[in-house]
């Protein structure tokens, strides 16, 4: 049984619709899972024409008419947006709205199990904010439309290569306050049970230390004895494969080379710097620790080239076939043997 | 006139020795610069040994009777270790002994004019605290040998990038603090006179924030409002070309790419997490700041291959090339016209 996602077309003023209708031109894609496409069809038809593909799909109002047999898309047709309304590569409060109402009704889908995870197209944080959403970010939004209470956080994946944070978008002053050994150990867990989630067997996870090398042994900097060390101590005595705490400087080289599967940073840029710099641009962003699998390609709604045609579709492939294995190992683990 | 360097062995117990016979194994390198090489005998043999190299010299206990116009290099003989003391691959107070002795002498030859600059093998911080340095750092003992009061600093050079930073070994918590005006404004300008005396005519230094994003406009850390930005300011007041605060995920990127010369960072890891995965192991250590250059590989005394002849002089060459360049470039500003 080939997994069931729910692609949505993101933010309809950026690159996101022309990539969907790239990413269903490829035979491959259309044929590794039965796609439920969510948006407005004149936005679905405007990134076809941009993108210069024309793709067969099953049009529904309704998930209750789709009939996933037929070997193409279904899409959903919504009426998110106005089209007088699109404006390539601009801001505005109506292009966030139609993003938002777009992904709620993926995110009500998978919440009724109707399809096991999401795979969206970029997203414009600025218009969602115009849009009215209050919440910090895409992921609290997920967890209030899923009802999700536990732990969640997002998760940067590029090529083999996972990691997961304990602070995010906060001060930088503010970052050793936040850590705690729960803190801690919940970016590990999370590390861990995306990684699980994805397929990995024993994920190797390496933990970042915060201070130079590593606090020198206490020279300079205490939070890996105190905090950091007794965190990956009680991951490994979880069962967790937790290791370090390691020189944030080095940890990146080592885990690029394969000797880890994932680091656990402390903060933001700990781990945006190297994932950057390291192409993270191609990479995909999990939306960790939610019971379905929701996945995005790392790269933004690059107003700069909406509508060209000339965005590359790797970075969405990639999470789309992410989402496919991890709906997959989903199905797996919850199907009675 | 060809810039006239001290060229020291750096911890006998290391890969320095048989680095700088490999360096000088290659007729370029010798033609490029008027060589006094500072040492001890047994220890350059061993060197050459190791690389399999045979390098003629002109041996002197003085160096009032080199002659740079034969075309060898000058050794200026030193006795700082017993042989037998020397043991490859492990740390011991003789070898951080015998490194500090033959920097000392290089350092006075420098601060008397002997020499121009100085370019010095691998040391091994661990040996130079065993032999009795109570100096955080290398940087600060040559300050001290120089009779050094002001501004000075550790720059990394990899290839065409330049990085400076305001805080270095200090606990990030205690990095916040440590922000002022003139702290940040004293490593601007460090990167700027540091490129300046390499022959940079006008750097493009690019000054990274402190916070995620460069603190979302103050949503996110007031760093960015309050002190980096107001430095910057003050720099381009000075005349150089400082930009910034950019945001450090995406700084080094544009770096990377060609847009700036140097990158000023905040604290420790926010450099080395983007220079290490650049390849910093092949880069170059400029001790910033002070009269006369002096240059080192940015790599370590590598004791697990110490004396198998496999360490690569790439490293080694660069510094000794920038070293030349930088002397060249201070011979030239201070002759007067």
């Amino acid at each position: 049984m080939k997994p069931r996602l729910a692609l949505v077309l993101g933010d309809p003023s950026g690159i996101g619709p022309e990539l969907v209708a790239k990413l269903l031109s490829d035979p491959e894609a259309l044929d590794r899972a039965e796609i439920l496409l969510v948006g407005d069809r004149p936005v679905f038809q405007m990134g076809q024409e941009i993108a210069g593909v024309s793709i067969p799909v099953q049009v529904v109002s309704d998930i209750a008419q789709a009939r996933f047999d037929r070997g193409e898309p279904v899409f959903l047709a919504l009426s998110t947006i106005d089209p007088a309304e699109i404006v390539l590569g601009q801001a505005s409060a109506a292009a966030g709205r139609a993003a938002l109402e777009s992904l709620k009704m993926a995110l009500c889908l998978a919440r009724e199990g109707r399809v096991g995870g999401i795979c969206y197209a970029s997203l414009n944080k600025h218009n969602l904010h115009l849009a009215g959403m209050s919440l910090a970010s895409e992921l609290d939004f997920f967890a209030q439309e899923l009802g999700h209470h536990g732990l969640a956080g997002e998760v940067n994946v590029l090529g083999r290569l996972w990691t997961t944070r304990v602070t995010s978008h906060v001060p930088l002053g503010q970052v050793p306050a936040l850590l705690t050994v729960p803190s801690v150990l919940a970016a590990i867990d999370l590390a861990h049970h995306t990684l699980t989630a994805a397929g990995f067997e024993r994920p190797r996870v390496a933990v970042a230390g915060l201070n130079p090398h590593a606090g020198e042994s206490g020279d300079c900097g205490r939070e890996e004895i105190e905090v950091i060390g007794p965190a990956v101590d009680q991951a490994r005595s979880q069962g967790i494969d937790a290791q370090g705490p390691f020189a944030a400087d080095t940890v990146f080289l080592r885990a690029r080379d394969g000797l880890f599967d994932a680091v656990v940073t402390m903060y933001h840029d700990q781990g945006q710097i190297a994932m950057k710099l390291l192409g993270f641009e191609r990479g995909v962003t999990v939306a960790g620790g939610l019971e379905a699998p929701i996945t995005t390609p790392a790269h933004g709604t690059a107003f700069d080239i909406a509508g060209q045609g000339r965005a590359e579709v790797s970075a969405l492939r990639e999470a789309f076939l992410l989402a496919c294995r991890m709906i997959e190992n989903r199905v797996r683990r919850e199907t009675p043997e």
